[in-house]
């Protein structure tokens, strides 16, 4: 167990779909000590098989996670997780708490209804396949890939004048440090943000995939026919599971709307000014050229580099949590995009 | 030269952009005897210098293609198009006359005001990168991809119980043998069908990759730092040069505005049930995935095959140009988004 491990202490999963396998699988590579549960006696006993810790109990392991003083990571999908969070304030009172869940703002409401905000960090790995499930969980799937931690607790007490409690800051240095060994980086970023984010960078790209479907597919065999490398590329996603985008787009449909309102405004100018005579579409196409050099400056940097070692386009803050303005140095990473590393 | 390439003849290319200069490549490499021009002088030294027999001159082009009773492929963008057709008119008043053009209805009105419907066969290779010009040409671009043939004056013949005129049957042979040369599939469509289907399957994609990546810029840092695949794919072509896109675009305008009308109308659904209490995309979420699935069944066929030979996924039909009933067969073809080897 490297050095990262060994401060993480123990780790119980609760759900092991897509996201909560492959965090077991990565941690478990990793020496970390992580066990589990799943609703599901047939995805436990697979996992069993397979030499996993996990129960088909909820609460069979969350005594245990309380018994080791584990960090429990919430890896159900947004509609369990009230009754988790409603099991680990009975069985588990003193661990300290995240999720996996791609929402955060709703799941820090449900946290706080239950008054567990000392002890919760939402956490969010900006990483996934179309596939879902402990059969399609992978080692690995996290590499590169952004993990949002959310810090608005802390940045209450902060703006309060008040110090962050030792027990926040202890699971917040946990969540960093998870992140760090599954080959991800932490990213802070308070809920609110995230959520706006997430709904134009993710959620509305699903949104844009099942219209464009529908759009296309009216046109008959003879799209089908025609279609070539633009249509699949912006399609892509729809081939993923209704369900997950419904629970994805739904969860998040606050934020959302207001980015479709944003989108639809871009579409209707472009519309009008199409319909103009001349047509034109100059204001958008070269809105969007611009936009898209902007976007993928950054994507660009993590997938073009040449360099065996991966080379990070993220911006890098080192901070101690609980330190003399720490506080203050995540709202400057956050400003930037940036990642930040505990120690 | 192969059996194709003999039937074929000579073959002159005005405008040597991407298309005209890779369409180019391909036919020598294949041992047909092509050449041509553009009204870059830069680009004709740079073509000759790599021992292309490409002129600056359009009228000593045409003048030889009258010569050599060549094929002319008109490979300018549509503004150039119609004084390209005056100067054919002019110069080459015997040759069989073709194009790449993205759009095929407003072309054949240029040629039909011309006279030149008899000899007029519109083409549209969909193929394409998102870089453009001479030093962007590449053999091999084409292959597997399908390669319009737009049919509607042997339609119109065929519908007034006339004979379709040999001079045009000859061109229409011609192109689909120019396309199975350079590895493409000749897929016969009428220049209605053609333009509203790529509205749907290029040009949306187009305008929804621009309006992405404004609405995802205005996220900043932090969507550039969280934007992953899902972003990434939808706006990829957004990195299209603007006034390429507006060309395609704005050409297209009336079968565009259709179809966005179309689009905006799917998004404005699924808003309001995103608005509802409860949230719900479930309509669109199914749609789309359905849409998708049968969208990707061709395509997918295309891109998965194992096979050491590319295995086509659109029905083929073998037809004599000008022979008993072959205008009917054309229209099969094309309800099925099939493609066409002529004998």
């Amino acid at each position: 167990m490297n050095h990262l491990g060994s401060e993480l202490g123990s780790v119980c999963i609760i759900g092991n779909g897509l996201i909560g396998g492959s965090l077991m699988r990565d941690l478990a590579a990793s020496g970390v000590r992580v066990f589990g549960s799943t609703h599901s006696e047939a995805a436990a006993a697979q996992a069993v098989a397979e030499g996993f810790e996990v129960s088909s109990s909820l609460t069979d392991a969350l005594l245990r996670a309380e018994a080791e003083h584990a960090l429990i990571v919430v890896a159900v999908p947004f509609d369990a997780v009230g009754s988790v969070l409603d099991a680990v304030a009975e069985h588990a009172p003193s661990c300290g708490v995240t999720d996996v869940v791609s929402v955060k703002a709703p799941v820090l409401e449900l946290v706080a209804q239950r008054g567990m905000l000392k002890r919760y960090v939402g956490g969010h790995p900006m990483a996934g396949t179309a596939e879902s499930g402990w059969a399609a969980a992978q080692t690995g799937l996290f590499e590169g890939a952004a993990w949002v931690v959310a810090y608005d607790f802390a940045q209450e007490c902060s703006g309060a004048g008040e110090h962050v409690p030792e027990s926040w800051v202890r699971v917040f240095a946990q969540v960093c440090r998870m992140a760090a060994l599954v080959g991800s980086e932490a990213v802070p970023v308070t809920a609110r943000k995230h959520d706006e984010t997430v709904a134009r960078i993710s959620h509305l790209p699903h949104v844009i995939a099942e219209a464009l479907a529908v759009t296309g597919d009216r046109g008959g065999p003879m799209a089908q026919s025609l279609a070539a490398g633009s249509f699949a590329s912006a399609t892509r996603v729809a081939g993923t599971r209704p369900a997950l985008v419904r629970n994805m787009c739904e969860t998040n449909a606050a934020q959302l709307v207001e980015v479709l309102d944003e989108y639809i405004a871009l579409f209707e100018d472009a519309r009008a000014t199409l319909a103009g005579d001349p047509p034109s579409m100059q204001a958008l196409a070269e809105a969007g050229h611009t936009a898209h050099e902007r976007m993928s400056a950054r994507s660009g940097a993590r997938r073009e580099s040449v360099s065996p070692v991966a080379v990070s386009s993220r911006p890098v803050m080192r901070v101690h949590p609980g330190g003399p303005g720490w506080v203050e140095q995540l709202e400057q990473i956050e400003a930037l995009g940036g990642r930040v590393e505990v120690f």
